[in-house]
């Protein structure tokens, strides 16, 4: 089986097309990854780049495009509604086959140091990658965002893993990390009650006595004249996607609504959709590689 | 989109190793073609190859896997439990990716040609390449089996597509076709009485008035203590899965029984699958390209 890494870097750019061109342009000329997706929000200010390829080259081509976010932006301009502390605000590295996590760890922290080397900017682990629990969750890294780093960052638990213990000029700081991949899973609900959406959001989620790796929370789409329970499966592994559908489909009956349809947000892996198939139609011992196409991706 | 068709050869050697690999050697020199399968049956005395690639590759190399089991099989000495009517039994065209049905059963037209003037083998085309209604199902094809055809294909209804209106005297007969993807699903019953699994099968399959596309029978697992509704769905592209599934769901509590758990036999398209997953977590919107390896398929 190929050895397959994805990555997930989000860069503070979602304006500005020419300067977004240039920083993706950076993986142009490596043709051992392959660019899957670039997505840009105008209102966050930021953009997410999903490629793949084997770990090496995912290191390196991780690399190359925080070297041009750096270079090409200026925290110190930047105005967005996401949550962020940096240029390269937050590099993801996901096993996807043939790859344990611990190795995703490891290529982590191979390329959090050449950043806090080469490029000066200081970098904090996340995730699998954490040095300490308390830079498990991304949130706690981010805390204080940009602006409140610049002088949190001198406290001794807030010294990066890598790099200067204080923030780049113009680009900040940067989060590197390795998690399972992360599925954005969306429910609507047969309601217009927000605060129905809001109840079943609060059982759902691991933060308020639900499923763990699930977050969770209720989202009014007044122009479709429905509510949302909007989710992140943080680790479809453990806590699969139709344990917490049935969930929300519980509570939503105990609230007398009911579900109306899902959506997936992006990209997600196949097996999470194996899972669902293997529980649904009671399967005991279907493998992967008993879809043809799977099998083709194996046989190359 | 790459081009890619599937072809399931099935010919009647299931019990000499050094026979079969000689036959499925016929596809070594063949870069442009990938092995997925050989399965070999000693009591049905047959085996069955899978293999793709684009149109024409494959039907080349169906071609030559049919020119070495003429060569090197001899009908009349050949006994097994499995209908047949030839040493090459039936080659199916399946259409996988970027291809018609219309484009696998011009490719089953051409190949039956060749095997017809090349090989003179007598060949009937059938399932989406039937020329006759009478001809679409294959055990209409196979009527009368390798014996039987011997003096019914000198009958006008019975007369081949391709190739002289007798048999071959060693070879037999050959059906080409093309058709969907075949799903084989069983599902285990927490039941030994067999009554109730042929009850349910007569329930469920198109024959005795239940879905069209599936085929099912009551098969009794002595040894494992279970009974088991053992199906064929021809067409999941229009009767689902999930359909199956829940309709023998029904038809068990109505028997006081239920399901134990489920198995898909082979391969199996994962559009199968995420069918199943769209059904029962109602996804609205979901694409195929948003699972991650079908996406890096695609982009090859």
């Amino acid at each position: 089986m190929q050895k397959l890494v994805e990555c997930v870097p989000n860069f503070s750019e979602g304006r500005r097309p020419e300067v977004i061109r240039q920083i993706v342009g950076a993986l142009a000329d490596l043709p051992d990854i392959r660019l899957l997706d670039v997505e840009s929000n105008a209102d966050h200010n930021r953009s997410v780049v999903t490629f793949v390829g084997e770990p090496a080259a995912v290191g390196e081509a991780a690399f190359r495009l925080t070297q041009a976010a750096v270079a090409l932006l200026d925290m110190e301009q930047h105005s967005g509604e996401h949550p962020r502390i940096g240029a390269m605000d937050v590099i993801p590295f996901v096993p996807i086959s043939g790859v344990t996590m611990d190795e995703c760890v490891a290529l982590a922290r191979h390329v959090a140091e050449r950043i806090g080397n080469e490029l000066a900017v200081p970098v904090y682990l996340y995730a699998h990658a954490a040095t300490t629990p308390a830079r498990r969750r991304l949130p706690d890294v981010r805390q204080g965002q940009y602006a409140g780093l610049k002088t949190a960052i001198s406290r001794p638990e807030r010294r990066p893993d890598f790099g200067p213990p204080r923030m780049h000029p113009t680009a900040g700081a940067t989060a590197v990390g390795a998690r399972p991949p992360l599925i954005a899973f969306n429910i609507n609900l047969a309601t217009q009650d927000i605060r129905i959406a809001r109840e079943i959001a609060k059982g759902v989620r691991e933060s308020s006595g639900g499923l763990v790796n699930v977050q969770a929370m209720g989202v009014d789409l007044a122009e479709q004249g429905i509510v949302q329970v909007s989710m992140n499966l943080l680790d479809y592994t453990r806590t699969p996607i139709h344990r917490a559908f049935e969930l929300v489909r519980l509570e939503a009956e105990r609230h007398g609504t009911g579900i109306v349809g899902s959506e997936v947000i992006g990209l997600i892996p196949v097996d999470a959709l194996l899972d669902v198939s293997r529980f649904y139609l009671r399967l005991t011992d279907f493998r992967r590689e008993q879809t043809l196409e799977l099998r083709l991706l194996e046989t190359q």
